[in-house]
């Protein structure tokens, strides 16, 4: 597994050029960017010197998130399909083979509706990022109070998020696998054990502070192994059906933080140290 | 346009073969039947002496019944495929080119997972009905009491399952448009208008007492020109689009009916007449 | 049917929107054009003044031409998703639903293989296309000439390019039809009674030279009723099976014609009014 | 990676159970079988009794073979289709999770209209297959002489298999990547670096004699590590890649082999003993 970072976390880490050279500092292989900034970097400095640096960085882009807003009316969805196709030849341009969504666990709009309109946009989304050879990580929420936040509960959990990739027919969409979804939806090693490597896109670590499950709250995380994720079976189990992609960080706040980047990330390392050592990993 | 009849509203009509000698009589062109009638016939007979009957007799076969269990578990929906390619194989060997089912508008599932694994499983019998030659019309359910029979609200109206139907992603999957659903989902005349005819499969006629649009049962139906939908613009508007299909005759009642067949097809009959010649049809 | 007009056979006709007056002044309902013409028109004037002198003219756009490459390399694809995309949101801004393609009959890449390539990528167009609620045509080349043009020969009729569009399997692609292949592919009036109108997207009407069919050139087309295609048939069978789309003059020719685009117009007003007259239309 | 048999190149093994047996005996964990052979098993023994069998003898059903025919017409094809689901239902609950068909490298059809139509049909299989959770796997050929067989040249190498993969467009459909045609194909270790273990549905293992590579003859194969395929290079790359499925020993032969099955089995478990240890596996 790669060690990744993403920019949640991590404070001001600067542009992406400096993003990069941080993680590679901190003795990270991998980060997560927006399509906005690799095609800011590929139009300032060209896709062959962007390429150079990530060589020369040890570091790739592990995924890029989607841009196109695929949960609100036609229209929008329409608007940004134009960025997406940008994204994703920014994104292959630099050897990207990841990008992901997030999926809220409820929704004002009728469920069964919504599940079906967002079935097709997602397809279409699907399809487009395969012309790039790019694969499509969906990310279920697990955190209750985000059941209840809106009208109608939707999904969030690994076997219904299963069900709607089955349904999006596309072979190259798969889970974004989160641990903090992954610990709030309430499933165990063994679940993790159910899952064949070829349905995980993409995964994300993190902890969660000591109090009922219910009551995790999705903005208020922490850093692996510093809560009570039981993240040694996380990484053992990913490690067992044979993941051997990217793993990065991803600690949502309930404020911005302020402490210097380098501090985080050497927090951040620290972090992954301890919890892949616990797991046997490295 | 095809006048057409169902079992439901004509009684005991005896077997296929009979059902067919009565509708032509009774000046229909098409019979809906089961996938288990046909083959029990072309087993009896040899799908070629059925054909000439058919032919003989100026009666097509409009639409088979899905018999396929997508509604439940996994198992159960298995175990009909096997059924589904056998009434498949026997219907494209009768030249039959519609196979139609229902879905209730309400489901004691979580309605957008049972949205996920539905289009999964719709798009399967899709497939088998595509390789046969035949389409796969969807009938959704309008009368409100049935809303709310189980727990979750799933569909009932012509957007949301046009939406499906998109996210089917199946050429060969389009409506089943019943003038009951029509009504009680309170369409008009304009809705009719935006569909395309190769938005539908088939077509359900009947009517409904004169009770608020939101108390008609779905199972107490009356015979076309005895209620209160507006039959001339339901019929106008499919002529408008240019549909040419089947209009099959389906009277839903809470007790079986025990007026001889013979009676109730001359009932049907004038019925047909009466609301075909409002409408300016023939 | 709407008699519609492309720029193949009416010379210099100036911008887009005089174009459009030019059409409507000679009796034409609808224009085919390129995507950047719809947004150079737009870009100028805006969306709405735009529709609102389609709408003032009575001219509508017919069809547009698909602008990515998909016969080549998957670099060359990739870079032309970027205009689909733009092509196809002025497009549906000017509520047109319709892009199409032409098919050669041979190639120099191998058959099989470039079948496959050329089926996903074609997917790939489809499902952007059908994004913005427009429809796909494939239009089939049935001079023989140039079936042996390139290396290997690929597909130029009508049953194949349905077998194709099955392999494609999406629900929005369908036939470009165009009299001069469907007269060089040898196909006549009962092959056009076995389609279903659904099956069409778009249609071409122009005429060939009194020669043997298979001498007949792709580039050396002549005006409708000016001819030896059966035109009567072809548009009595379009009739028979119920579509009523554009039918969109096109007339290639070895040189680019020099004569004023009126006179060309008023040449085109003649040949339609003389066919549509001979098999019964208008 | 699992030791796997198939019946080619084990003589005269019995019933379905005694050739399990003998696997079992011989160090094998997994035999490829036909559907009929598992229906009849199930039917004798039920299911239940079965997989205890199997459980106990440390073997499982590795692949079924595609029982419905997608070389010739429609009707054949649709034909197939009923015995396809009952293969698969009785795979299903022996746990058997592949089913794979071979690609022949040249046909007596027009190639691409060949293509297009293969694609749609191996779609529906693949649609069939993935209702009982079973993943499809597609054979290229690679001997020269059977590139020429046929009329028209198809397909017959790793690349053209994934880019039809891609445009059959289901995500349970990979490669049944076979040793003597991946050397036959003239492709090396790095092609199968190229790989992601993802594509991979099913292996079979085999050898070549010492003749230059384009004589090499489809039905004249020896057992693994008697001929000239580098069979360390492709246990290794597979091994590289985190393939951990079946490797199944395939050998065709002139002539039925006479030998007892034992001797055979034998031989067999001694040669895969040889070519797994040359290349550092078990």
């Amino acid at each position: 597994m790669i060690k990744g970072i993403t920019r949640a976390g991590i404070g001001q880490a600067g542009s992406l050029e400096d993003f990069v050279r941080l993680a590679s500092r901190y003795g990270f292989g991998a980060v997560d960017a927006g399509g906005g900034e690799l095609e800011a970097w590929i139009s300032a400095a060209g896709a062959e010197r962007v390429n150079e640096r990530l060589r020369e960085q040890g570091v790739q882009i592990g995924s890029i998130g989607l841009s196109a807003e695929w949960r609100h009316n036609e229209e929008k969805f329409r608007e940004g399909l134009h960025r997406l196709v940008k994204d994703a030849e920014a994104a292959s341009q630099l050897g990207v083979t990841r990008c992901c969504t997030y999926v809220l666990p409820s929704t004002d709009y009728p469920a069964a509706r919504f599940m079906a309109v967002a079935t097709r946009r997602l397809r279409t989304c699907a399809e487009i990022l395969e012309a790039y050879g790019i694969r499509f990580g969906l990310e279920f929420v697990g955190p209750h109070h985000l059941r209840t936040r809106w009208a109608n509960p939707f999904i969030w959990d690994i076997p219904t998020t299963l069900d709607w990739i089955g349904a999006i027919g596309k072979s190259n969409v798969g889970l974004l696998f989160d641990a903090y979804h992954w610990y709030t939806s309430e499933a165990g090693y063994e679940d993790i054990l159910k899952l064949d490597a070829r349905q995980i896109v993409h995964v994300h670590i993190n902890d969660a502070r000591d109090v009922p499950v219910a009551e995790a709250l999705d903005n208020d995380r922490l850093y692996p192994g510093e809560g009570v994720i039981p993240l040694t079976d996380f990484l053992r189990g990913l490690q067992a059906i044979g993941y051997t992609g990217v793993v990065s960080q991803e600690i949502l706040t309930p404020q911005p933080l302020t402490a210097p980047a380098e501090e985080l990330f050497a927090k951040s390392q620290q972090a992954f140290a301890k919890v892949f050592s616990a797991a046997g990993l490295e």
